[in-house]
């Protein structure tokens, strides 16, 4: 008798399922249930089809070699039934088959199953809001909304836009609409967008947001959508915004309607509980995607990131299980990246905040270097963050902001991070080298070097955030500028005396030695020598501030 | 009594170890003692600013914010005496000093020290070929090479190039004179360019420079040079070329003499024995840099892996152990990149030639896929290939070759390393995704899961160079084509026949069962889904063949 295998859910998991399944068992009876129409594309790219970059509909869909996922395809390629525009209605656990119900007709079938896979991904989460179900609103979760908003942009009938959420999707959905000609702003409830970094890497991303142009309002809430028919604004805790179109990105939640129905275990996340074979608890039942409650690989404990790398690695798990091998799937780091105008926003491990909740004793350091040798055109600036276990020295988390090529330091802090290796160990890692490519020092080493420097106690950092709220509390201390007179003119933090590097020697005694000095410069590098210099000639109240001017979270004077 | 440190060599690791030494000791008394003129320039820049890429010179011997790395700087910032222009000429390790002499004088000078550090670098090989001391033969080696270099240029007196050695300066070197509009032939003793890769990536990348118009001369000898005064050709045991300048580019050896002179102790590379503090069996004289011996991390065995990164860690390693601190610098993998022309090319760890020269029973894949979501535009392909130690399923190596971003999944490649990583657990990285930025299952991942099939005997592939030379051989076999007709129209593999992936299943009465079928596509994905549509059809003789036809490293028929 051959296997046979029901997955419910044709969009990202639930295709690599029966793909692999029948690649490992060639005799399998694979049937994929799809409620929509389309099969197996791309959800990550909706953001750029809206924007225009990718240009067809159907680039989302083809393989790599323009050959459209469509029914057919599974059918001729991979011997995979797939029956879309069906829907699952109903596990019967007992009698292993499942209720589905094709669009337009009114007859159940019944599929029998040997193992049932539910790749049901997630749901945008609606707001309880007033009038939330207005014209022109919208999530950006699957092909119809994409369409449906580019439909609207089309008819250039979306000039405002309110993007209410700015997490991963509301940023990306941002970016698109800003090509599109859209003022876009962003209402936040949360003191910063994108959670998933700290919030001074984030006020970063915020900046170079704003320079596009975006508005972003963080602390604020959304009280009221506005209008009659279509919406035509936004109420909120800071006042009405215009709007010919609203982006509703406050998030997704696991869709778990089926499994919920069929008494299967849910998380406390409120994802499907699996082990790390990707079995529910039922053994006859697994899950997969953005439907399943992941585990945290640090914290060992449960969480929520549904993504699409995610998908396609427990879709592989999944099937070599379900065809009689062994595979797991040990749990995620929230590795994330996303493109935000001209700045790579890049984060994986432990935010500092989380770390500091999860009661690690902790130092972080905030680096900005160059991707590649300065004297290289092309050369840009990427702000480094690293979370790093005081105790252990072992890298926690880190976080890359800017222009540069920050995803691929982020990728070496995941091997670090899922490795457990100390910041003495990455500072060693032979990493390649090449002027157009890193710096001689990659920057996460020179950052993994900052942090040994501070673990020794051979610096003494003081974050941004430190530093405004002592300007602020008009505390007495110096806050000493040693880049160029040049540098500091074309742009200067509050408060800030100038004595450039060069000639700080010959001109100590303008610095008092009773008072606590503050050094920085572009990046600190130069004020960490500043402190070095002041520290040999007796002072003993030096400190410098992470990541310099060009990490300065705040307003700059001009 | 503050510490007196001398340091021999101002270019790369020397001037490292002075500025950490003094921000450790900011009492210490350090003089760097530097033959040439120039100090602390980016020698790894030079193939740059002969292309022009880098306009200045001075962009190459200034920090990141454009200030001079002189004389006056050293001094000014980093309290570190300079001495340029001076020769060191004896250690005289029973009385802990060091004999100099600066150019033009004749008196010595003796400089004491507690601790000296030798980074005295590396020298370029001159061949022993007659005529080898004719005009416009150069090295690439220093700044006055290339200034010598660019002159020439300049005055538009040399169109035709001969490069003597393909390895990594010969390579970036030859990019550089192409951009200059020379006319470059390559000529190459080994059997392939850039050892550093296995002979099919090589193949590859010779490939790709060939489409830029430079000739490539394997298997060939130079035995001697052309010309009276002026080099004007060059004679090989393949005939003569002619040459307007000639770029010897056949390696750099350790400059030892100094340290041959005072007995320290070399190793059998050549370079300087150091252990893992960098100290020399002389406790007072440590070594860094280009002219040390290296241990490569897995063997253990020393190695000559001369690096603008590695010297930079080491300088860090040593100021510390000479301050007092402890640090130990474990060892190189062989990490390396290259710019050539629009490709990318990398490489981490052992060769599949070393590998088994190691003793190691290996299993090696080709992957091409492309570096982000294949819908984006400005996706480009990669060729990857892993080496994988079969007993413990450890990636031992990797290669990227390509115009996408080899560098990232190479540095993720030598984390894995470094880590002790099989390929399952570098399978289930936590790697940053955006379609931006990889696709949802990083290339690096695909080819991890490629030689897990592999390992696991899913697949039974086939390289490139076994179906050359069975094809060769005029052995019996169907070399199968699973590709679209238009694809096999624009450009085929010699004997293939085309049956379409979405065909095969309705077509397999073509196909007889005796037998041996190689089946390959683009990149051999659909390569593998028609082998399993075959073996679940009953064929029992199906390989895959490696990499497909982008990674095919011969002749195509267009």
């Amino acid at each position: 008798m051959p296997l046979k295998v029901v997955i419910v859910g044709g969009v990202a998991a639930g295709p690599k399922v029966a793909a692999k399944i029948m690649r490992l068992n060639p005799e399998a009876e694979v049937t994929v249930l799809e409620q929509g129409k389309f099969l197996s594309y791309a959800g990550c790219g909706l953001p750029y089809y809206v924007s225009g970059m990718v240009r067809e509909q159907k680039d989302l869909m083809s393989t790599a070699v323009g050959v459209v996922r469509d029914t057919a395809f599974f059918q001729k390629v991979k011997n995979v039934r797939v029956l879309n525009e069906t829907e699952a209605i109903e596990i019967d656990r007992a009698q292993k088959r499942v209720r589905a119900r094709r669009l337009g007709e009114t007859a159940d079938l019944w599929l029998p199953y040997d193992k049932l896979v539910l790749a049901t991904g997630a749901r945008p989460v609606f707001p309880p809001l007033p009038n939330v179900k207005l014209k022109n609103v919208f999530t950006l979760h699957g092909m119809h909304d994409a369409e449906a908003i580019k439909t609207l942009l089309a008819q250039a009938k979306a000039r405002d836009v309110v993007i209410i959420g700015g997490g991963l999707i509301g940023v990306e959905t941002t970016e698109a609409l800003v090509h599109c000609g859209c003022r876009v702003t962003i209402v936040e409830m949360l003191p910063q967008i994108l959670g998933m970094l700290d919030w001074e890497m984030a006020r970063l991303v915020e900046r170079h947001m704003e320079s596009h142009g975006v508005k972003i309002m963080t602390d604020t809430q959304v009280t009221a959508l506005e209008g009659d028919d279509r919406v035509c604004g936004v109420s909120t805790t800071r006042g009405s915004l215009p709007a010919d179109m609203v982006i509703l990105a406050i998030g997704v939640r696991p869709n778990v309607d089926l499994a919920r129905a069929a008494h299967l275990a849910l998380g406390p996340t409120g994802g499907i509980q699996v082990d790390d074979t990707l079995r529910t608890n039922d053994p006859n039942i697994y899950a997969v995607g953005d439907c399943v409650e992941g585990k945290n690989l640090q914290t060992g404990q449960p969480c929520y990131v549904p993504l699409g790398s995610t998908a396609n690695k427990q879709g592989r798990v999944a099937a070599i299980n379900i065809c009689g091998g062994q595979d797991r799937f040990p749990g995620v780091l929230g590795s994330a990246v996303c493109k935000v105008f001209d700045f790579c926003v890049a984060r994986t491990g432990l935010t500092e905040k989380s770390a500091r909740q999860h009661g690690h004793e902790i130092i972080t350091v905030v680096v900005p270097d160059f991707d590649r040798a300065h004297y290289m055109p092309g050369s840009q600036l990427i702000m480094l963050k690293l979370i790093v276990d005081a105790p252990t020295r072992k890298l926690m988390g880190a976080q890359a902001v800017g222009p540069g090529a920050g995803d691929k330091r982020m990728d070496v802090a995941a091997m670090a991070i899922t490795a457990g290796m100390t910041v003495d160990q990455l500072a060693k890692a032979d990493l390649c080298y090449a002027p157009p490519y890193a710096t001689a020092l990659d920057n996460i080493i020179t950052a993994a070097n900052v942090a040994r420097n501070k673990l020794d106690g051979l610096v003494s950092g003081i974050t941004a955030m430190e530093v405004k709220q002592r300007l602020d509390a008009k505390d007495d201390f110096v806050f000493l500028d040693v880049r160029s007179p040049a540098e500091h003119q074309q742009e200067r933090l509050p408060h800030s005396v100038l004595i450039p590097l060069g000639a700080l020697r010959s001109r100590l005694s303008e610095l008092p030695k009773e008072k606590e000095i503050v050094a920085f410069c572009k990046v600190s590098l130069r004020g960490y020598e500043a402190a070095k210099i002041l520290q040999g000639a007796g002072y003993t109240r030096v400190r410098v501030m992470d990541g310099g001017v060009v990490a300065w979270p705040f307003e700059k004077a001009g």
